[in-house]
């Protein structure tokens, strides 16, 4: 193949989920583009990461020095919902009702990666709930993944935010919304019997 | 979304087969890449429309004047095997005993697209047929795809070549290797049954 060719094929397969093939295939179109399509592909690239920076107080994307969400007034400081990373602040955005505030980790802890708290984004959380802890109640719902990693985040928040006086809970964990009770996988269905609620 | 993310997800969607989930998770991918690793990707996108070009030839890809195969001195010119678009010619690269050369037509005869012969390089593969008649035998190798398209346009070549003295022919269809008859299409079948051979 073409030295060029194999060069961006290659550099394609750094997009999540892309093979050998999936790269070529994107090749040969980025390839076909017009100058024009190219240079906006490439300026898209370009001025995202330009663009797009850590909000200030809660490490959500942003394109300013606050964060949609941070910058919205009608939003409850009491609430604080804790995820892993930007993308999981868009899919809460994206279905539910949650009109409170979030706080992005930066990761999770994971001894095996070298992950430990002091490199997330816990002592600014701590700010946070101690700040809001002076002005009134502060319920933090901790949403990491349901990972052994998202797990022991959640754990070693738990410890460290329940003494501070704040609200500390955890997703619900269950089976998905209009799935079929056989087709479950045994953690989450004894994680949704575990969670059972009276009705 | 942030607009920065929002175009770039939109450009991203240009690659084939990419909606609008699978762009919003390439263009994360894309913000989370280091410095480095993004201008090594964006570089490979330039360089690759930059250097890359038709064969002034066959038309395939090529990063000089004249593509690999057609600078492949041990290659028969006795055999121009006609395909639609260079990714064709990598199919047959990747796995044929092809020895011959090829002759990209840049498209397929599509009246509803307002594609004429004239717009694909078909008269210049009827000057590298004639040169090659002048030195000897031609066998034109028709390996358009098998839709309405590729058909017309192997059929307008037929007419078109055979008057000059060229041996045409066309690749065999039918059921595809490892394939289990039950399954072949009706049309594939058809093929099979027209195009059986005595063993």
């Amino acid at each position: 193949m073409l030295l060029s060719l194999e060069i961006l094929s290659e550099q394609l397969r750094k997009l999540p989920g892309v093979g050998a093939k999936t790269a070529l295939k994107y090749a040969m179109a980025l390839l076909e583009l017009k100058d024009s399509e190219a240079e906006a592909f490439v300026s898209a690239i370009e001025n995202a990461r330009r663009n797009i920076r850590s909000c200030d107080r809660c490490f959500n994307l942003c394109e300013g020095t606050l964060c949609t969400v941070c910058a919205d007034q009608t939003r409850s400081d009491a609430q604080l919902c804790v995820v892993e990373d930007a993308r999981a602040v868009m899919a809460m955005e994206r279905v539910s009702g949650f009109k409170g505030r979030y706080h992005v980790l930066e990761g999770v802890i994971s001894p095996m990666d070298g992950v430990g708290p002091e490199q997330l984004r816990i002592s600014e959380l701590v700010d946070r709930v101690n700040e809001q802890l002076e002005k009134g109640e502060c319920e933090v719902i901790v949403a990491t993944n349901s990972t052994v990693e998202g797990e022991t985040t959640a754990m070693y928040l738990t410890k460290l935010l329940k003494p501070m006086g704040a609200k500390v809970t955890r997703l619900a964990y269950g089976i998905p919304v209009g799935a079929d009770l056989e087709y479950a996988d045994e953690v989450t269905l004894g994680r949704a019997i575990e969670g059972r609620r009276e009705i």
